[in-house]
């Protein structure tokens, strides 16, 4: 019985976790009810207070619980199957909807509702691993929030030193990529010859959902360090031609998956060409997060050269010569966005972080506006990832010779 | 088949509609594609040049070619009717989502594309009365925008002299209930004994979703005329107690159904009590517009006298003098929300279409802060109206006698 | 003695104004009380409930009694004039400012207390006609108001059916030109191929100073009329490339000579330059309201045909042939300004006023961005009025030959 | 002769200090010139360019050569001295304006204009003490300024953590009562318990012009190290009743004596009442900077007693134990502000800078609403210091027995 489990609990951990099943009843069958959004409000601030057990069977209620009436959902079904009329599947749809997503509608009626939702699904993946019963209330969260956060309801700010401090130390906070070593560093990634640009959501005013540091330089950078310097050593006067996107940050972990990444590099290509006429060419220095794993794990003997192995790692060359798909995230997500794979750097990031996961290399990847639906269906479509002449040379001479 | 109907179409028609199709087509298909803004863009602007005849079609075939794939969701719902595990109906609800939500869900990411779908909405009920087999659609777009536009995502504002002109001439356009005649008339309703608010949504910024128009007085008023004069006549320089909500207008006829209007009033009575500390009294004037209907249905034979016989229609007596649910969409839409029926003012409103409709009747719904929970329970689960004493003297002196 | 009138003065009256003069005396020799803005704000308030007599008595003791202490400018003047040093020249400036500049000043600290002294002095200006020994007060108030309202202090706005109702109407109400007719005319005024802009200032946030109206076209308007139809018979769609400014009227009457006029049509200019970068030519279209007055005082003798005669009295040719500086007003602002006199148009302006003033003639002054310094300095500092070719072989041809 | 020291200048001091010159009288000249802007602009930029002696030369010439003119004012002066009419007083007082003045009310219309006169002031007041004779050029400044900053100008803005890092790093730097060490340490200055208000000018956008800092507690603070730790040791979750302003710093030093310290005390306390409506006592923690000095002059030898001999400081006592006029800025800023001088707090201050100037001591002046008037009219016109109860008992116990 799906409640057998609750027996288990005690004194106050009971009374929290009964009180949030019994608001979230309440809230999900009040029919327009006056006092819906203090009902959210409760509930929103019941299950902050909740503890890790207690969430975790909370979460379990909602999925045992505020799953679809079975007994309607399975008419609804077995009249599809005998007749599976456009009428009866609309009918089937309906029943289909598990209850939780309209619990989780009316808690987002509250006060701070969608940022309390963004958190409860925060806790919802790092229970994930360890509970995959769970897994039907994150395919709803991620269902509700893929909506609520669709491209269209988002706004691109750049972020600049007169951004609020609210703001700003949340960059220091979630920066993934390259440390932010507290406001001196911070201030040189917001400096004059640098840009960066966040998506902000209406109901999270002061949170950036994803972040994206660009640096403005006069070529294309094939090493990490002389980026995050400051002030930068023997940075150039001459005009700014090249924008270097170098890292890429996602804030908020409980919009994992949501994606909003391709669009925003699209978007500030277009800001940045907008705001700096001279730009022409605007490109990466990206990590490679899977090139060591990969070179344990038997890449290593398809020859030698730390480049030419990586770039058979990224183009996704298998064992036997023939091109496969890549098989690191990065790639995935340059290369998907139309991005070609550009140059191939050794020794480019000494960080320690960058010498255990990337040997220390570091990628170009290259958006050439004609150029970037093509490269982005090949990649999409057929499994093709586009490369310069350079890197073309560099896999030519690393083919596989028995 | 379901393009059979195609085959009619020629000429510009069916190019116009033909590329629709394929826009959606595209856009619902491609996986993250790059291009998807710019197809939904083009998809946005392809929809608004459609005709009516070609919008019918289009919606047709979003209903018949954009439901649930029948195969994977045939399996699905044969799958849970065997075995009604969670798991099974995790997958069968995810089986059954219609491909057209996914496809307005990409549409909604084209600039502009949140009115574009209200608009499509508001095209779509106009179709739905002679068009009925259009019903799934529109449970489809209606499920989105009550996601959407989500209280939790809305923003309550002051409507004055200050505001741009662009939304106040709106105002002009939506007043639904007595009409603004020009902007000599609106900046009357604008005056300093009078509020307005409105609902606003991030992705629609100028344009109200609903507002309210508030006269402060010294009294519940008993007519409109006095309220819908500027300069008033008389208007008083004592304290203000009185808060009368004589106008409630919907804007959007694409959201219709959406509801806003309960979490409004209750709002807007907040923010008049924090911003005006004098007013006590929080009450409407509103028309009683089903009141003729009910007359002529046989209303009429249940007694005499005006006042009594709109006591009678509103309280929901029923013909053999037993209670039964209010009949009126304003009655019903105030006591749901937790007013109680207050007073009955005969030739308050002498209009004519005052006159067709509530023969001349108005009435005040009082909203009293300590009752409105109560008076809300009543009426939505019992179906009890709350009336003031002197209405329920007006009932007594009504009972019906043989 | 100074208040001798005073005693002319009984009831009301007298105790308004005596209150406003206790005020007054109170507010300039409290040393930095911490009541100043206290008393400021009520000095503001009665100034306000003046009538009009009452003003008179109080601007004649501002000019009597807040003038410099006569005893202590004699010391420093006698001084100056047996040492005409530096440091008594210091002493003296300190010793001649009135004490009413400091006493508006202080003023000026109460909430709304910029709005208040405009407005005094916009009374001020109806006195001094009738009244010329009231001129010292206004030299003050001009000195500290063109001091308060330095262009570096003021901000250009554009001003657009988004702007705030409250300023809209003031455009309908300012407008010194050509009269706007209502809301409907009004938005016609900022349709989609019409510009205005307003100079505004931090302490009257509301408050136009002056504003510009500008129609987009593709030629230089030759007439008013199809200027102000709405909408526009024959409005072009072809690419806009000519800027006229067919209005530009100041809003505050206190503000009269301030003059922020020149500085709003260049950087107008250069705003426009920047947002619709096919804008080529940059003209007025002007009436010439000394037109009819010069041609009854004489002008009319000095030759034949109406164009030949504007080009004349515009170009400030004397009766005997000889250049002369020009005697219109508007020729006086845009001449100076650095445009040159381009066109003269017969029967542009149909209205009861352009016949009145104008005799109907109309004329665009044409700012060509390289010219403005040299046409400036040319009649500046030489009397001399730049003419297109056109207006130069009017000019020759109407040479008077006796 | 004016220009004789301008001989010694050679090469590109010469030629820059020349460039200002010459950019300064054709500024000022330009009757209404079309180019002003452009060359109050280069002007601007030209006097950053200047070093510390051009800079001097360049504030000799304008106390020189832009003084009021000689001859004019001779004839003027003795006008008046002849016939001290109104009509010749008025002539006085334009004559006697230097036409530095002007220049600068020209050089204010440059973008940045505001914030380039404030720094010349900055760099003026620094050469003032060794250069006299630059005397009447800080007059003209000073004047302008102060007619400039008029109070009815500024705007009182919170900050907090919210407001743009740029602003908030100024707090940093121009912090002068208790360094702020950091990002952190200022965090901790804008935790939920405090409070942070500067006065801002619209010409100046991001720059405070002063700030205050404010402790909201339960109790009168006796020491400083409370109040700057963070976390704060046993911070209070009790009700606030007690605001405590425990820093106040003027940020422009070309500002200084402009004063706009009263009138932010007066209004940040109604902004706190308005805000924290528990809030009912308030009060400062003050340093004493005068102290040290004053015991070492010989206060000292006036009793025993660190707190005794303080108050006797403070409330002004002389060596004869008459009373007189404070010898302290900070008292005299809040005690001719209407503040009372409530409590001497021994130990209160261990800091370097406090041991050094205040021998450890602070001080609390304390704002009774109902007596501000009161105490302020008995400071400033009789030199009365109004004390506690409890520094008056010290006062007693101090008066001095030969």
């Amino acid at each position: 019985m799906a409640f057998a489990w609750m027996s288990r609990l005690l004194g106050r951990d009971q009374s929290q976790l009964q009180k949030a099943i019994e608001l979230s009843k309440r809230l999900v069958s009040g029919a327009g009810e006056t006092g819906g959004t203090i009902v959210a409000q409760e509930l929103a601030n019941c299950t902050a207070a909740l503890n890790d057990e207690e969430l975790f069977q909370y979460f379990r209620w909602l999925v045992d619980d505020m799953a679809p009436d079975q007994p309607v959902l399975l008419v609804a079904a077995q009249a599809y199957v005998s007749e599976p009329s456009t009428l009866n599947a609309a009918r089937l749809t309906e029943a289909a909807e598990p209850r939780r997503q309209e619990l989780l509608r009316r808690l987002n009626t509250a006060p701070g509702g969608t940022a309390r939702i963004v958190a409860l699904r925060g806790k919802l993946l790092t229970l994930l691993k360890a509970h995959p019963e769970l897994k039907p209330l994150d395919i709803d969260m991620k269902h509700l929030l893929a909506s609520w956060f669709n491209r269209g309801f988002l706004e691109l700010r750049r972020v600049d030193w007169n951004t609020p401090a609210a703001i700003l130390e949340k960059l220091i906070v979630y920066e993934a990529v390259h440390a932010i070593d507290g406001w001196d560093d911070l201030r040189g990634r917001l400096a004059a010859d640098r840009r960066c640009y966040g998506f902000f959501h209406p109901a999270l005013p002061g949170e950036p959902l994803i972040f994206v540091e660009v640096a403005l330089t006069n070529r294309i950078s094939d090493a990490i360090a002389p980026l995050l310097d400051h002030p930068p050593a023997g940075r150039e006067a001459s005009p700014e031609t090249t924008a270097i996107f170098y890292s890429i940050s996602n804030c908020q972990p409980g919009l994992r998956g949501i994606g909003f990444g391709n669009f925003l590099i699209k978007q500030i290509t277009q800001n940045l060409r907008a705001e700096t006429p001279s730009l022409r060419v605007f490109a990466t220095l990206s990590p490679v997060p899977g090139f060591r794993r990969w070179l344990d794990a038997g890449g290593q003997q398809l020859g030698t050269g730390l480049a030419r192995l990586c770039a058979m790692y990224l183009s996704g060359v298998q064992a036997d010569g023939t091109p496969g798909p890549s098989r690191d995230p990065v790639a995935n997500f340059h290369l998907s966005n139309g991005a070609r794979l550009d140059r191939i750097n050794e020794g480019a990031d000494l960080s320690a972080k960058g010498q255990a996961e990337s040997c220390g290399v570091m990628v170009n990847y290259r958006y050439v506006a004609t150029a970037i639906e093509e490269n982005h269906m090949a990649f999409v479509e057929r499994g093709e990832v586009r490369v310069s002449p350079a890197v073309a040379r560099l896999l030519r001479s690393s083919t596989i010779e028995p």
